[in-house]
């Protein structure tokens, strides 16, 4: 697969120039990795596409070919597929679409047992390719490249990959839409992505999982490595239908899956946006222990904060005598009287009294992470706040810190910085449980 | 009640002008409605305060005085509250903590006692105060006053008011931070606003109720004129404990809560971003009937929604021979196979395709509200879209439209246009599913 990952040459049959087509969007994008590696444009109408030599066909390609990428129409895909096999090209991303999910699967077999008996490893058909930024590949039709990371993010759905890429807030070492799923499947990336040395974070969007063992045995063993966090869709019977006719995936019961999950160490989520949170937080911030503490200005946005926690089975510790007394010495805590995890320092609270709370809480052994919230309230200083958490962090980097600065226009820059900073903000407390949630080991 | 809200003169007694002091950021927020009503500022210490007069006490006002809103230290509170009393004030607002919350209850009973002697309303204490935006009222210490709406907004929590306010999307009728509400409670905040004709919807946070019977009496006649949407916090037993030092709740057992919203016709929600979510879905846009219709561009993204529609029994029905029959006629649909609800219009869909599918599915008559969803693929027009879906929300006003654009730098202006034309978008398609399902009579 690292030929696959990192090619050396690329040929894409059914390049374009046709405006607003999928090969004219590959070809561009493959382009962009021109310096990096040799690109050929395969196509049999054209001689030149944006000002690239173009070939008829692949056995035409003089030099050796790592990656193939077929952006041809369905019905010739597996002409193109037997013209690969024989140049032996290193791989195969098939972006055509047409196959099972069309009810077409006997073809989509064909082509399957082709590879195989080529030993060629295929990706797709149905899907949208694949990225690997810190080589400057996009062999892919999605427009942007994305900010390399150590998250791999692997999807059943192209357009999800779009959406994340848009988003622009992660970093990624790997992506790759997997489409039907002919050859390999999500379980064969997770078990490359193990020893992939970039990737810190696996995170998957899936419908179906064809081979449910090989998948358990998998995860099993690389959850223990990397966390793998992951999000199923075609859970409701209305859902798996809509699943057959989007990958062609028999989407199975919703439970059987949960239990598979939890068996294998993944972190199975039920929002896109808590599957991009949890992977944000994984990939930036440090496991820890259960045992969180809750530091705030509002209460009952405090008290919201511990009802999840309960739910997600995080425990509050109690702050022990000696972080009583810590916080007892301290001036800027003379006029809160209860102190206690969670800790309300008040709505009058400066940014002294957020850096001897966050700092107590923190030396506490048992407190393994943090919540810290604040609203806007008359005196509020987010971005001295902010600040403090920031040094905090730095002093304590093995205890996690997300934030849940609320509000608008007054918090904006305090999370700018946060954020710039390397620590994560929510807007809803909620998302902030969660993704701490996604960091205690169990 | 009418005089608490529209207040025909005001007095402040506790009026500071040290800086980052609760009384100096009531003066400044009060003054600002001094065109539309007197203003006293009582005070013993000073004679001027922001160049205003200042009383020594209640009773050397002459006028009459409708709301009076009190800002001293906890221990002196209840003489003041006395001297409003023999002062025949409209109503009182205590901002001042330091009663039950502290374990001091007594006190609490006592003030309570006095008050309905008199008959006299009673707001807090420990409360941050009210807000009218339309007269232009701002008694509590919130910095900035909100935009003038439709959404009545109670509060146990004042925190939470600044939150709401500083995000700046919702738009506000009245705005009540009640505290530890030892007179009025939120029954009968939301018995007043049952025939207040600026409030449509009714959003409120809540830790305990501690009059149950008359909540559900309340609300249940309520919620059949307008919705009521809620939050609880204090779940958990760690929750619980939390409250009762917060606003001094007995926040009790959640289940029989959710039994009793239900029961009340109080929809009931779980996180922040839900309350604020479905709030403004219920302001702006028209209840509907169950059976909604998906649209999207993105087939994994569409099972998703069809899931989250599962979970909360939304109906997804299934196209009409008429609708297919109107998009099979439909030049831009010829790629789209696949006519059913969800409706994928795939990947390369323009914006003639989704003027296409809306339109076709608005017109069925189940089908009685949508979530149109967009991800940025290659061709993907947003912007275009937006306007056609906004032409056609103009066209079919009876149905609701949510959208869920996904991404981020592509979709930004296009998210801007919806919005700004009064259809809703989230960023997460849960969100979406959750606020339409608000709008479902059940």
């Amino acid at each position: 697969m690292k030929r696959i990952f990192n090619p050396k040459s690329i040929a894409l049959i059914g390049a374009s120039d046709e405006l607003k087509t999928v090969g004219l969007g590959l070809a561009k994008n493959i382009l962009k990795g021109k310096d990096l590696r040799k690109i050929y444009f395969v196509n049999l109408r054209d001689d030149e596409i944006l000002g690239e030599n173009c070939y008829d066909t692949i056995s035409d390609v003089k030099g050796k070919v790592d990656l193939a990428v077929i952006a041809v129409p369905g019905p010739i895909v597996k002409k193109v597929v037997l013209e690969c096999c024989a140049k032996k090209v290193g791989g195969i991303i098939i972006i055509s679409a047409g196959f099972k999910e069309a009810g077409n699967e006997k073809e989509e077999i064909e082509i399957r047992d082709i590879v195989r008996k080529y030993k060629i490893p295929l990706i797709g058909p149905n899907c949208l390719g694949i990225l690997n930024p810190k080589v400057n590949l996009n062999a892919s039709f999605a427009s942007i490249m994305p900010k390399v990371g150590n998250i791999a993010f692997l999807s059943q759905s192209g357009a999800l990959l779009d959406v994340v890429i848009d988003r622009n807030e992660l970093g990624f070492s790997k992506i790759v839409s997997y489409g039907n799923e002919a050859d390999l499947d999500e379980s064969d990336f997770i078990n490359y992505l193990k020893t992939d040395t970039e990737t810190k974070v696996i995170a998957l969007y899936f419908e179906g999982i064809k081979d449910g063992r090989k998948f358990m045995r998998i995860a099993s063993e690389v959850s223990k490595v990397k966390p793998i966090v992951a999000i199923k869709s075609g859970r409701s019977n209305k859902g798996k239908e809509a699943a057959a006719t989007h990958t062609g995936s028999l989407a199975g019961d919703y439970s059987v899956y949960q239990a598979a999950m939890k068996q294998s160490g993944v972190i199975l989520v039920d929002t896109l946006e808590e599957l991009f949170d949890t992977a944000l937080t994984l990939s930036t911030l440090p496991m820890c222990e259960n045992g969180i503490g809750i530091i705030t200005n509002g209460g009952g946005v405090g008290v919201l904060t511990v009802d999840y926690c309960a739910e997600m089975g995080i425990e509050i510790p109690d702050l022990t005598k000696t972080t009583i007394s810590l916080l007892e010495k301290n001036k800027a805590m003379a006029r809160v009287v209860n102190k206690s995890n969670p800790l309300d320092l008040l709505g009058d609270a400066l940014s002294d009294r957020y850096a001897a709370g966050v700092e107590s809480l923190l030396k506490q052994k048992d407190i393994n992470g943090l919540i810290v919230i604040s609203t806007p309230q008359l005196m509020t200083e987010h971005e001295k706040s902010a600040k403090i958490i920031v040094e905090l962090r730095n002093k304590y980097p093995m205890k996690p810190i997300v934030c849940c600065f609320l509000g608008g226009h007054s918090v904006a820059s305090a999370i700018k910085y946060l954020e710039a900073n390397g620590v994560p903000n929510y807007t809803d407390v909620k998302r902030a449980v969660k993704s701490i949630n996604g960091l205690v080991k169990r």
